[in-house]
C-alpha cells in the first residue's frame, strides 16, 4: 500500500524535469517530463517507503544520511534541483495546505530561543569539531556567503571582498568601535581591527569559536583592540559606532526579530551606522525544513524581507540600503562542497559515514536553494539617523578596485 | 472652552522646538522646550480653535489655505518641522489611538481604487492647468524626486542624473520594448527612447499629460519609439523587456499591491527587468493624512517597505535591489518651492490666493517629511529570474560620469 501510495503522490508531484525510483521490491517507476532525462534515485527498504509518504520533508534528508536512499554521486544536486522546481506543484492539495498551516502554527515555538536555548542551539553546530570547518572553509573560516565580484575569483578572493564590501558599508573610521553580533571565528572582526584600525568587541554562543578568535587576535597582537566574548547578543551593554552582524539573523528566530532589531538600535550610537547581513527567502514567510531544524540548524530561519522590515519598522531604525546577493552563495557552497568532497576521507575519520553524507546533503541542498533563487542574501545597512550615511552609494564602488582590497595597515592611518 | 482645551492639548503635545500661539482673544501662548525660539502662529477665530482640536489632521492646513491660521512667512517650514517631531509624542494617548486605529480601519475604503475612481484621482492632480506645473517643475517636467550626485546640482542636473540612473538599472539595451506605468508628461519615456534606443509605451491617467506627452514625442521626432496612453495599468496587454513607474505606486494603495504586482509580472517578459521607484514612510504602516487625501492625493497611499514586500513576494517576483534614497527628495522639493514662490504673481492669475496656499503649504510639508527621514524614496528593481540581473552593482557605477550622463544617441548604437 505504502508503494502504491507513493507512486501515486510522486504522479502528481513531479511536472518538472524527470524522476526514476527504484523501489525496494526492484520495480523501476519513471516520473515527471517526457523526453527528460531522469535522476535516479534507490529506495533500499519499504519502512523508507513508507517515510517517505508520511513525511517527506523530513523523510528526504533522513534516507539519504541514512543511506536507505541513494543516489548516483554526481546526481545528488540533480535530485535536489527536481525536488526544489517541483515543491510548488504541491502547494495546491489539501494535505498539503493543511500541513503548512500546522507547521507555520509551529513556528513560535520552533523558533523561541531564550538566551539558554540559543546557547544550546548554537553549540549543536558550531561546536563541532574545528578541523571540520577548516576541511571546506577558507584559511579565515568565513562561515558565509562570498561576495564574487568575478563568478572567475577564487574562494579566498571572494571572501576578502565580502569583508571590505561589508567594511565600506560600515564607513568605518580608525579608532572607531564596533560589535560584531555572531562573530564566528573572529575572521571579520580581526579584518576590521587590523585593516581599518577598529576596537572590535565580537559576542558568540560558541566555546569553540570563541576560544579560536582569541587566540588568533593574540597571534596577531591584536588583542587590545579585538576582543571576542562568550555572550548573547542580548547581554551586552553600552553604544558602539558600528554595528555588524553576518550570518547570525538566521539563528534569531521570527518571534525574536523586535529584541533583535532592538538590541542593534539601542546598541548603535546616535549616528551610527549597522550593516546585517543574513539569508533571505524570496518567496512569502514560510517555516524551516524539518530536516534543517532536527540536523543542521535547530532555531533557525530564513527571513522574508517582509518579515525582517516590519521590526526593522517598529524598532524605529531607518533602512538605508538593500543589497539582494543573488548567485553568490550558490557559488560559495559550490566551493565548499568540492572541497569538502576532496577531503571526505579526512571527515570520515572524524565523524562517521552518516554525518558525511548529512553534511553533504546540506550543503548540497543549501546550493540548489540558491541556485535556484529561492533564496538570497539580504545586506540591510541601518542607521538611527537619515544623513549618517551618505546621499549616493558612489563611497561604495569609488576608487581603483586595488585601493578597495588592500586598505592601508591601521597604523598609518591613525598616525597619517 | 475649546480654547481651553486646545491649549491642554499643545501643553502635553509640543515637548521638542517652541510654539507660540496668538489666540483669537489677542492672548498669547506658549507651549515647547524652555530657551527654544519659538515659531509663532495665529489662529483667527474661534471656529477654527474648535475645528484645532477636534480634527488636527486635517484642521492645521485648511486652517492654513484658508488664512484662518497664519504663520510668518519664512517660519511655514519651521512649523511644519516642529509639528513632524512633535507627532510621536501624541502616539500614547487613548484619544489618539482610537483615532489611529480607526484610521487604519478606513484605509480598505479611502484606498480602494479601481479603474474609474483611480482616473478621478489621477485627473484630481494632473489634469490641473499644465501651465502651474511649468511655474515649479524643470522643463523635462520630470514630477518625482531627483537624484543628486552632489547636494550643489541644479535641479536639471539632478532629475537627468536620475533618469541616467533608472536608465542603467534597467540594464537597456537598444530596441527593447519598455513599459512606463504612469508616464506623467512623457519625460523618462521620450528620454529611454531618445538616448537608449527603446520603444517605449507610456500609461498615464490623465489626459493633459498624455496631451503633452504626445506633442513632445511629435514634436522631437519620437513617435514611432514613444507612443503613450490614456489607460490604466490593469488594461495593459502583452510583454515587455523593460517596466519602468516613476512616482506612480503612491496613488495604488495597499487593497491593489497585488493586483499592481501582479501586472507587473504579467507583463514582464521572462528575462525582464522592473524598476519601481516610489516615496515609502520609514515608519510602520499608517494611513494617509487626511488633508493629503481630501486636497493633494485622493485615494494616495505612501507604502512602508513590509507592504510593497509582502505584495511582491506573494507575486513571485524576486527582489535584486532595493535602493533608498534619503533626503533627495527634501532637496527637490526646496527647489520646488523656492521656484513656485519666485513665480508666485503668476501662480495667483492663474488660481487664487487660497490655491496658492494649498500648494505651498502641500510644498513645504512633504519637504520636511523627508527633511526628518520620516519619508525617504524606494527604488526597487524586480526580475522574475534570478540572473537577469547581474551579480554586482558594479554595472550602476563603472565608467567616468561623463559617459554615464551623455550616452551615445540611439542610432550610432544601434549600427554599432
Amino acid at each position: 500500500m505504502w508503494q502504491w501510495l507513493l507512486v501515486k503522490i510522486l504522479n502528481s508531484l513531479i511536472r518538472k524535469d524527470a524522476l526514476a525510483v527504484r523501489m525496494p521490491d526492484g520495480t523501476l517507476h519513471r516520473f515527471g517530463a517526457d523526453g527528460a532525462e531522469p535522476v535516479t534515485i534507490h529506495i533500499h527498504d519499504m519502512d523508507t517507503v513508507r517515510r517517505l509518504v508520511l513525511n517527506p520533508d523530513l523523510a528526504v534528508g533522513e534516507a539519504y544520511m541514512d543511506g536507505r536512499m541513494t543516489i548516483d554521486d554526481d546526481e545528488l544536486h540533480r535530485f535536489l534541483r527536481l525536488a526544489t522546481r517541483n515543491a510548488d506543484a504541491s502547494a495546491g492539495s489539501t494535505l498539503r495546505g493543511i500541513m503548512v498551516f500546522m507547521r507555520m502554527l509551529a513556528r513560535n515555538f520552533a523558533q523561541y530561543n531564550p538566551m539558554g536555548r540559543a546557547r544550546a542551539n548554537a553549540s549543536h553546530h558550531y561546536d563541532l569539531s574545528g578541523e571540520l570547518y577548516d576541511l571546506f572553509l577558507d584559511a579565515d573560516k568565513q562561515y558565509s556567503c562570498a561576495y564574487f565580484r568575478s563568478p572567475n575569483n577564487s574562494l579566498e578572493q571572494a571572501q576578502a571582498d565580502k569583508k571590505a564590501h561589508i567594511a565600506r558599508k560600515l564607513l568605518l573610521e580608525p579608532g572607531q568601535s564596533v560589535l560584531d553580533i555572531g562573530c564566528g571565528w573572529g575572521g571579520m572582526g580581526l579584518t576590521l581591527a587590523r585593516d581599518f584600525g577598529a576596537r572590535v568587541t565580537g559576542v558568540t554562543l560558541s566555546t569553540e569559536q570563541q576560544a579560536v578568535a582569541r587566540r588568533r587576535a593574540k597571534s596577531e597582537g591584536l588583542e587590545d583592540r579585538a576582543e571576542f566574548h562568550l555572550m548573547d547578543y542580548r547581554e551586552v551593554t553600552g553604544r558602539f559606532d558600528r554595528i555588524v552582524s553576518v550570518g547570525m539573523f538566521e539563528h534569531v528566530g521570527v518571534p525574536h526579530y523586535r529584541e533583535y532589531f532592538r538590541n542593534v538600535r539601542e546598541r548603535l550610537a546616535e549616528d551610527g551606522v549597522a550593516l546585517i547581513h543574513t539569508i533571505g527567502r524570496s518567496t512569502p514567510p514560510g517555516f524551516t525544513n524539518p530536516w534543517i531544524t532536527r540536523y543542521i540548524f535547530p532555531g533557525g530561519y530564513v527571513p522574508a524581507m517582509s518579515e525582517a522590515m516590519e521590526a526593522i519598522q517598529k524598532e524605529g531604525l531607518i533602512v538605508a540600503d538593500v543589497e539582494v546577493l543573488r548567485l553568490h552563495y550558490a557559488d560559495t557552497l559550490r566551493h565548499w562542497y568540492n572541497r569538502f568532497m576532496a577531503n571526505i576521507d579526512r571527515a570520515r575519520e572524524i565523524y562517521d559515514d552518516r554525518f558525511c553524507r548529512m553534511w553533504r546533503y546540506y550543503l548540497a541542498a543549501s546550493e540548489v536553494g540558491f541556485r535556484e533563487g529561492v533564496q538570497v542574501v539580504f545586506q540591510f545597512q541601518l542607521c538611527r539617523k537619515v544623513d549618517a550615511v551618505p546621499l549616493t552609494r558612489d563611497y561604495l564602488y569609488s576608487g581603483p578596485p586595488s585601493a578597495r582590497k588592500k586598505p592601508k595597515p591601521a597604523r598609518d592611518r591613525q598616525t597619517a
